[in-house]
């Protein structure tokens, strides 16, 4: 995250909203304090490939890598085809999730979506999730980072910052070469519903993160671009006292 | 499946393709001999909801339940979400796939996805897969099969069919209450690309299973109808003799 260092923020913000419109609105409001934008392009109810252009290039003005959330969990033949289609993710993502439950052969499909439009992405692995009842055992943990580990096409995973000392292992584990983001962060750690929990930035950073993804915290907040100068602050000063 | 005994035939049909006037014509091809269409919506690259409701008006003509393998793998708020827009999911399909890695709550987002426009819908788990080195291990597979048991919205499993021993055990701990379809089933068992394994219809049915998901081997095949044909033969009398 080159963009990272100069605006002195670690927060990617999952913009989970239901139009272009508002996308595009809150892009221009937090740009300045976001390193990535994170995004379910399949919940944006008006998208066409025009109206999402907008949203791209608008994300391009702040220097926002674009990070679609797509949690990939097929077989790599199905996910390279997966990467077109109208959406076509391979052709404005620079970054997608995809859960390594269905072999390794994943992250060769995803690359070669990327590969046919001659475009270079980056794969993050869901390594550990913090939701409720999830099946990410320690096994399955490791089997994840042994397959990023193997490949050039992984930049990174993305690990529960909830608990401090599990993290701090997933950092051991995974090394220096490759990225943590932590997902589900809020300044006012809470339970949220439908399975999803929230942790500190402070705590994720602490532990190891070099990303956190933001949500509701931001595009939720009364004023959004102060919210989003909190997280990116509350982010660079963990970082900087780790 | 009410129309699989009417036809005889236990074949669920994958319809990997890339237009929706090749889907439509497939259908009619081998809509006689299959029970379900299982589609990859965001595969199709000229997809339009007119065009798409095409596809859906042929099914329905030879009475195929619509089987969307989303691999729906995000916390149940997102999934809910996910059975929205464009693709509008949950107007159309009547079973999707979901994995269980994020949380049992995957099953309550898309089923409430159904709820908003009052339709029912099932919701077919991975409890195994055959690809190489995925990460759905017997204590993953007993965990998935937990979920499913508590859940009315769970019609089923997906299960590997290519070890029969493996899968008989499957039967055994789902039990009678729920169906397990076995995917990647093909009459000339073989290797196929990018981690994807093959077993044989009468190997799938006799170790368990409600449906074989069949792909290439009816869609590239010369002569689609016939093969299709084949296949429903291969299925209907495995069961017959089990």
């Amino acid at each position: 995250m080159e963009t990272a260092a100069a605006k002195g923020t670690l927060v990617v913000l999952a913009a989970d909203l239901a139009t272009t419109e508002e996308l595009v609105r809150l892009i221009h409001q937090v740009g300045p304090h976001i390193a990535a934008l994170k995004t379910h392009v399949d919940m944006v109810e008006d998208f066409t490939m025009e109206s999402w252009h907008e949203v791209v290039a608008a994300a391009h003005t702040h220097d926002l890598m674009l990070f679609e959330d797509r949690k990939f969990a097929d077989i790599g033949k199905i996910s390279k085809t997966q990467m077109g289609g109208i959406y076509d993710i391979r052709s404005w993502a620079d970054i997608v999730t995809a859960h390594r439950v269905s072999g390794p052969d994943i992250v060769d499909g995803i690359a070669a979506g990327w590969d046919e439009v001659q475009r270079i992405g980056g794969v993050f692995l869901l390594a550990q999730m913090s939701s409720r009842g999830n099946l990410l055992s320690e096994g399955y943990t490791d089997a994840t980072i042994a397959t990023g580990a193997a490949s050039p096409h992984v930049l990174g995973y993305i690990g529960n910052g909830s608990a401090p000392d599990e993290v701090s292992s997933l950092r051991k584990k995974v090394g220096e070469g490759k990225m943590i983001w932590t997902p589900g962060v809020n300044l006012s750690a809470a339970e949220g519903v439908l399975g999803q929990r929230y942790g500190h930035p402070a705590e994720a950073i602490g532990a190891g993160a070099d990303g956190i993804i933001v949500g509701s915290g931001i595009h939720g907040a009364a004023d959004p671009e102060a919210a989003a100068a909190a997280y990116a602050e509350a982010s660079w000063n963990a970082l900087l006292s780790r």
